[in-house]
């Protein structure tokens, strides 16, 4: 069984990784390892150099993961910084800021960055578009889940079980994605 | 004449320490050396985390400057991601997080950080208090200036002249404790 370690203090994301990974007989563990997170525009910058940051300590089997929401009439607000957003203003704080404002889409967006024991790189960015709800609805998932309904769905991620909101989520489907690819990279099948 | 560079691509950042440390007979130009911002609590993290990045590759005679707008209401919000939040949200943004809200207080804190010739580092944090007012006011200064109201005083940043307002700013306020410290390391008086 392949061993890899999460990097995160978020046990709603762990859950979502051992979900997808565990049925490819990858046991993912969490770990107290840290990177740098850098203020950028994208997640996929931040997840490259967590993994520089990592990888120049001679860090490997280890994944990193970011994700954010991405409001279109927000100008991308909350983005790279959701979850100070999330911490600070809450999902009642990006309601506030969308109240009056027809154009509700958005997108969460997850990338997966990992460090083979190799030293080896694999980085993927997955999205799920959708729209932000008029008030919060449902109480499972984490962040800003209660608000954000994807597309083709009445229902917000926090309405979802975790078999429901994987097949379709930015998560899952980075997860499956970093799965195929280090299936193709280590020739396991 | 002392050099130093300021290391921004703020136009109205540079015009403030400029007015502040000629009269120190000290020269700021602008450079396009840059350095990692990482994600943090606060703006001093941001500061020494740059400093050691410029340092480990053995820039000096720098200097850097992060500020940040921090909402008593908004737990902190927007603090460290200010610009980020500026660019996206805008005044209109945080006004609109702060309807209904009785509690309008804030501050501005603005972290100077320098690599000196030797190598030697200085990090000086200074604010100012205030609250954030209904509508925007004034048009100097740059950034949420338009919205905070000092205290002792009725008008926002953006209504008073770079002379009204570098006596009071969290920046003018840093900056001098800055000169101060650059004068007793160097000898200087």
């Amino acid at each position: 069984m392949t061993k890899l370690a999460l990097i995160t203090s978020n046990q709603g994301k762990l859950r979502e990784f051992r979900s997808e990974l565990s049925r490819l007989d990858i046991e993912v563990t969490s770990t107290d390892e840290s990177c740098e997170e850098i203020q950028a525009d994208t997640i996929e910058e931040v997840v490259r150099y967590c993994l520089k940051d990592l990888g120049g300590r001679g860090v490997g089997n280890v994944i990193i993961d970011d994700s954010g929401l991405f409001i279109d009439s927000l100008g991308g607000f909350p983005g790279v910084y959701s979850s100070y957003v999330f911490r600070t203003l809450g999902c009642k704080g990006v309601l506030k800021l969308l109240e009056g404002k027809e154009d509700r889409s958005a997108h969460f967006s997850c990338c997966i960055g990992c460090i083979l024991g190799s030293g080896e790189n694999i980085v993927v960015t997955e999205s799920v578009s959708g729209r932000i709800g008029t008030e919060e609805k449902g109480n499972q998932g984490f962040g800003f889940d209660p608000i954000f309904i994807p597309q083709e769905d009445q229902r917000t991620f926090a309405e979802m079980s975790i078999e429901e909101k994987n097949p379709i989520s930015h998560r899952g489907k980075a997860i499956r994605a970093f799965a195929e690819m280090l299936k193709r990279k280590r020739g396991v099948r």
